[in-house]
């Protein structure tokens, strides 16, 4: 990828995309295909968009060898809405819910979830300040709750789970908006998985829901239309009109994985990517990172000095120089690279000259 | 506007929308102002984002002339998500809200809000096949009801209210979705209006709700936090991650509207073009259209042959001539010719001489 006029955006999300990608929607802005049409105006019913959804729910089968008795769906409203509609739609027994907590979001989703039934936090890492991923066994969930709720990569904290919790019996629910596509996954051990795109399938404004039948048509008669996954399921995300700008685009993102390797090649790359980041990081005698070592995301590189003022000359400096978006969340300070798939690797090397050097003129 | 290799889409939504924003987002699509970044990789809290979204909100209260104590919000769900966070919201005191049902998306809306509490359809024209809007007046609401809901133009249809309904003190909702944009309004008449964007607006998946502040604050904790508007009003549309690129077509596009003479100036236009379209009707011994005159939409043109094998070749043939899309909404049939904003004068003209050559070739 040559990088051109381009910065090397480090933003947690939305973030990068493959520069191809875009050069051909670019391309095909106006007239997509031959259709004389931008898919921004294609109906939603022509034989144009539905060979783009149809395409890109095979083509997200197909990379994550989703079973063929998971629902796929292509929804709007993000991890917020999809707070809500877990548990609207899987508190169908007991109305017990048990979550793992093990940063911001994973603690939004509980107290969403609180709001329509019986939570109980089995465990959580909060009095660590989300440092590490708790490890939780089988006994430590209520056999009769009706699912189990983790955040598999912790995007503000920089953790991502070591290990997939056995919940036995009981249906896993997963948040994988900062993970999904940068790591191989067994799809059959959750009930249901969910994401974001603005990571790295594609633009904000479309969510991935996979959800495995027999979790599907428990939202009652008071949950909104909308709230309830059976109706996408049984309209092939179709029930109304769906983001078809972001879902083509999240399409295109998928042939691009297919073509070179799938997952597997990914997760490599991002593998090598990581470890170049941790790796200089450990050695530094100015930048540290406080997360376990097993528990450290491969999205998602926090970092900090120990000193607020240096972080934030080391955020403007790097943004300056094209390292844009350097600074960790409001919420904790610091810093943070996320390096979702679209990042190349010219992108790490950078960073990691241009802490060198500032590492160099500013250390003691 | 030049053609082009580009095609007339009479779609119902998503449909055409301003070549120039499309061909000015396309040159944007990989760097967005020298940022080094398209608009679908922006942080939502990068400052390029803030403005974009600013903007529009700014630029979107100029040409609506939006009174200063109404919220404007881009979110997500469509008028289905709508059809339920209006009474999850709105139901705040007598749990009543009457409805007025003018098609089947006016009809959907009032089944969905029965979900939450006690609706009354007001009046319906359903008897007539949704072909004429009913009078209504102040008596024929509940004097306790928490709002009264119209859907002004009626896409399937093809009809448009040709009064905006006096509802006293009770707050009036409008689902504006294929009217919005194309005509003046007075927002003061209004407790909210929303609009699916993919009309007039902008691509499909960003929804804009238009709210009097008065009636912010009473959705109940058992409601979804995404479906709280005090939550979005309270954040500016950013609780979580907007669906930025659908909003930042929407403000290139509202731009367009401001520098060009404004609702006023698009109003005069589209009544020339849809009565160059409705005179042709009226005139012509072929097709005919069934709306009463006074409550015909500037929007949606609907009309008939009478012949359902005369209604499939006229669409057919006008989707080979590179009109496309005419075939009426799959539950009613016929034809619909839908000329939103972005359809150009030489879209009718060219409509007008197909239909007129299709007559003569297969009338008799």
């Amino acid at each position: 990828m040559d990088k051109g006029d381009r910065v090397y955006n480090f933003s947690a999300g939305p973030s990068m995309l493959p520069l191809d990608v875009i050069e051909k929607a670019a391309e095909n802005l106006t007239n997509y295909g031959g259709s004389g049409q931008s898919v921004m105006e294609m109906s939603h019913r022509s034989k144009e968009f539905e060979t783009i959804i149809k395409d890109a729910e095979n083509d997200l089968r197909d990379i994550l060898k989703i079973p063929g008795n998971y629902k796929v769906m292509f929804l709007q409203g993000g991890g917020t809405l999809q707070f809500a509609m877990v548990p609207l739609n899987l508190m169908n027994k007991s109305k017990k819910a048990d979550y793992i907590v093990t940063g911001s979001w994973a603690k939004k989703a509980a107290e969403e979830a609180a709001k329509f039934g019986d939570v109980r936090i089995a465990a959580s890492s909060e009095e660590g300040t989300f440092t590490y991923i708790p490890t939780v066994k089988r006994e430590d969930f209520r056999a009769d709750a009706d699912y189990v709720h983790i955040t598999l990569n912790n995007t503000i904290y920089g953790t991502h789970y070591p290990y997939i919790p056995d919940t036995g019996d009981i249906p896993l629910v997963c948040d994988m908006s900062s993970s999904i596509l940068s790591e191989q996954i067994d799809v059959s051990k959750f009930g249901l998985i969910y994401a974001g795109a603005q990571k790295n399938v594609g633009p904000a404004g479309v969510t991935l829901v996979i959800i495995r039948e027999d979790l599907l048509g428990f939202a009652t008669s008071s949950v909104p239309t909308y709230l309830d996954y059976k109706i996408h399921a049984d309209n092939g995300s179709m029930y109304n009109t769906p983001p078809c700008f972001a879902v083509y685009i999240a399409g295109e993102v998928f042939k691009k994985i297919k073509s070179e390797g799938g997952i597997a090649a990914l997760e490599k790359e991002n593998i090598k990517k990581a470890n170049k980041l941790y790796n200089y990081l450990d050695g530094s005698k100015m930048f540290k990172c406080p997360i376990a070592k097993k528990d450290r995301s491969l999205m998602n590189v926090v970092f900090v000095t120990g000193d607020d003022g240096l972080d934030k000359k080391f955020t403007a400096e790097a943004q300056l120089a094209g390292l844009c978006n350097l600074g960790g969340h409001r919420s904790i300070g610091g810093m943070r690279a996320s390096i979702y798939n679209a990042m190349p690797m010219s992108g790490i090397d950078s960073l990691v000259s241009f802490m060198r050097i500032f590492e160099e003129e500013n250390g003691r």
